[in-house]
């Protein structure tokens, strides 16, 4: 694709943009650091100038930043300047590659029960099977070897992937996309102690997915005894990720892989829980707040906070008290000297 | 369902009910705080007496508290009251709710080998194989798209849910779960380092699931080199559980989601691990023992201890250690202080 | 198989041997615990000479220890003496044990896209998809249910056990396993927040794993939006582990279960990760580094380091401020006492 061409397509919103080559040709989209010549790469911001002297790339996305623009013209790089470069490079990898979707159709070989309704352009791949009462709006994509088990609701446009299975009664919005091997909808683990050991309580309840959530690889997203399990719009949910029964989630939420939700809890909007985070049943995090990696949340945590550790504590005493653990020999051993101090002269 | 059917059919552990309408429908179970009317719901304990207040049930099961009781009869609240309301609970849902169960049968797109021995009623779904060998006691259910690899045996009324795999030689008791997703028997993760890098250590040992265990969505139980994976009966594991090669687990024990067993990890009867607990290699936990979420056990632990914390101590201590934790600037700051007086006196 | 051909068989790797028995029928392996007459066992030290008193086994190997040999010849036990007790009972259970792989033939069930080519001997078995383009080398075996998403190239002797999915474009080399529900080359967790929320970034990239290559069970490994994620060679993955996107990981390295590595991550060679390890966004991690169980990088580790601990320090460190960390209510009680006694003074 012409360098020019790629300006027209995204037009909207670049800045500038500047070529010494009129006809310059972008063979493909790469990283800055790996780039070779004839591909375009991005830099996020002027932390990252120095990578504009070495990058092999032909052509940059650039913050508005008359500087970066200098060097790179200097190096005869192609630049597209724009207020937001990570969003335009979303852009422009998506104007050279879109993934894999196969046509509409169903396979021979996928079990479609004859109580199953089908929107249109819905495409069903081989061994993918469709029990009883599911709907599939339009335009849904089902890969190879899924499994949707009885009375399931699947929104337009959804794309489950291969190997994933969703259980009865799960409702999923439209624009959604569910990753190989998750599985939406399974029982909830929910066990009652009785005189005959652990009895489990039935998971009468189901999951429910506003639209454009995405859950990722081998994820699980449990149904409770009764209610709902709730996952609020396009919230993205990352690889091998546990929501227990009956949690509720909010909008917009980014939960990082191997994220750990036990049941009940309660997310608001436009939060971010890093990697193997873990909440303990029934708390609740406040709308946009923060969990860094590893995260044991045990108790309610507040709008906004940017909270650490285990258990969590607000991140800026964490970093604190973090520093000050690897000294604790040291502490230790200057409590001893006090105290001797204080013996001997005595 | 009227509420008097209901209250015949768990008369058996019903201590005293009342109701104002006689011919009170119930038409479904609902969650204290999210009920509408008609539904019944639940109260655990007097901790949870301002629900009654606020909430739209039509009928409530109460603990046997006479308080609680007047305060329902006073809102036009039917109640049933008992010894064990959360039990009480588990068999109401039950008598409105069945998870989804097949008919008998066996798919025409099922693949079985034809040296497997099938019981009386079960179920084989779409597109599931059965390998040689394979022993299926009466009234197993295996769900679309399982994989059963040669020579597993598994017993009566068991139900395998889709795309869940279980390998060679794997031994599952009578009424167990297995749910989507789950890898029963896979190759431990032996290594041998050699000359020539990690070696693999072939994996002929075998996982053995006694009656009544459920393995959750997504978990790995792996069989060892030599001898058995043991699941003791009626243990329950929660989601993406990994139990390494050649542990030994007891019955009645809970490990919920993303807890991690290593290699030969030894543990008791009626142990719970909350979540995201890991134990490492060999380690002996005994008896009716409680890990709190994100435990990191290395050394033995006692029968009946609670222990929390990474490395684990007892809870107790923990509990003051943490707190202790995030207090460590001040502390530092106290000791700081101390040297500075000691330093100007001398 | 008699013994005296387990000693021919391995006998390349054997010190010494003895036998009072010339005939001595082995009967299969065994853990020197639970062994049982007739059974061959191992013992991997001097600190497990005890075993030699109270093992049932009819043989053992031994490192190369007189003593050793002495105490078991006096309990009548046959024994194989060798520098490297480990790999030769690695070697003996191969004698005895081979995993389950099917003859070489396509499942009249599987689907393999016309376009897709095959090598010499490949197994492709009921209901696998193979989509276009795909390339499969000599022996490969692709066990039921998997799924192979257009253009994936898969070398010669490589194993998919059921239920795993390999997405577009995944480079898989030679003599690896892909254990079941582990999924390859997915969508990695990349979002860009825009004025509608989180939008996905497309990923354009692709994973490679080089020859032999494990991936265990359920383990998830995700495309980059540009470049590769990459797995050197013979390096070895467990159960329910997270490779984020764009990640570079050397050869030889060991990651246990349920370790987790954010996006762009850089692993040298010959690297162990204990068991819920996880290390952040972009670190790096030297040559022949060790971090143990639940360890959380954050920041880069040098070559040959040995780490613990959350945020990760020197192991060395870590046991003593994790020893103090649980003295930690003492540490206060000694602090304020000082306190008492200087305001006393003064």
């Amino acid at each position: 694709m012409k360098f020019r061409e790629i300006v027209e397509q995204l037009a909207d919103t670049i800045v500038t943009f500047q070529t010494l080559d009129e006809d310059l040709e972008v063979s493909g989209i790469a990283s800055v650091e790996d780039a070779e010549p004839g591909t375009l790469a991005f830099i996020e911001g002027e932390k990252f100038a120095h990578q504009i002297e070495s990058t092999q790339a032909s052509a940059l996305i650039l913050p508005n930043d008359e500087t970066l623009q200098n060097q790179a013209r200097e190096r005869g790089i192609a630049t597209i300047s724009t207020q937001r470069p990570r969003e335009l490079f979303a852009r422009a990898i998506a104007l050279f590659y879109q993934p894999f979707r196969p046509e509409p159709g169903i396979d021979p070989k996928a079990s479609i029960d004859p109580s199953a309704r089908l929107g249109q352009g819905v495409y069903v791949g081989a061994n993918a099977v469709v029990h009883g009462g599911v709907e599939l709006g339009d335009l849904v994509c089902v890969h190879a070897n899924v499994v949707i088990y009885p009375g399931v609701k699947i929104g337009d446009r959804t794309v489950l992937h291969a190997n994933s299975t969703v259980h009865e009664r799960a409702q999923i919005g439209a624009d959604c996309t569910i990753h190989s091997g998750a599985v939406i909808g399974a029982e909830g683990f929910g066990f009652v102690p009785t005189a005959s050991g652990l009895t489990r309580m039935e998971q009468s309840g189901y999951v429910l997915l506003e639209d454009g959530v995405e859950v990722g690889c081998n994820s699980t997203i449990d149904r409770p005894s009764v209610g709902t399990t709730y996952i609020g719009k396009n919230t993205k949910i990352d690889n091998l990720v546990q929501i227990g029964h009956g949690c509720h989630i909010g909008s917009n939420c980014a939960l990082c892989a191997q994220v750990g939700l036990a049941g009940g809890v309660t997310l608001g909007n436009n939060i971010t829980l890093a990697g193997q985070v873990g909440v303990a049943n029934r708390a609740k995090i406040g709308d946009g707040a923060i969990a860094s990696a590893k995260t044991g949340i045990h108790q309610d945590i507040e709008p906004g906070a940017v909270v650490s550790g285990f258990p969590a504590i607000a991140n800026s005493l964490w970093l604190r008290s973090a520093a000050l653990y690897k000294r604790l020999p040291e502490i230790h051993q200057t409590l001893r000297q006090i105290q001797h101090r204080l013996n001997d002269r005595s």
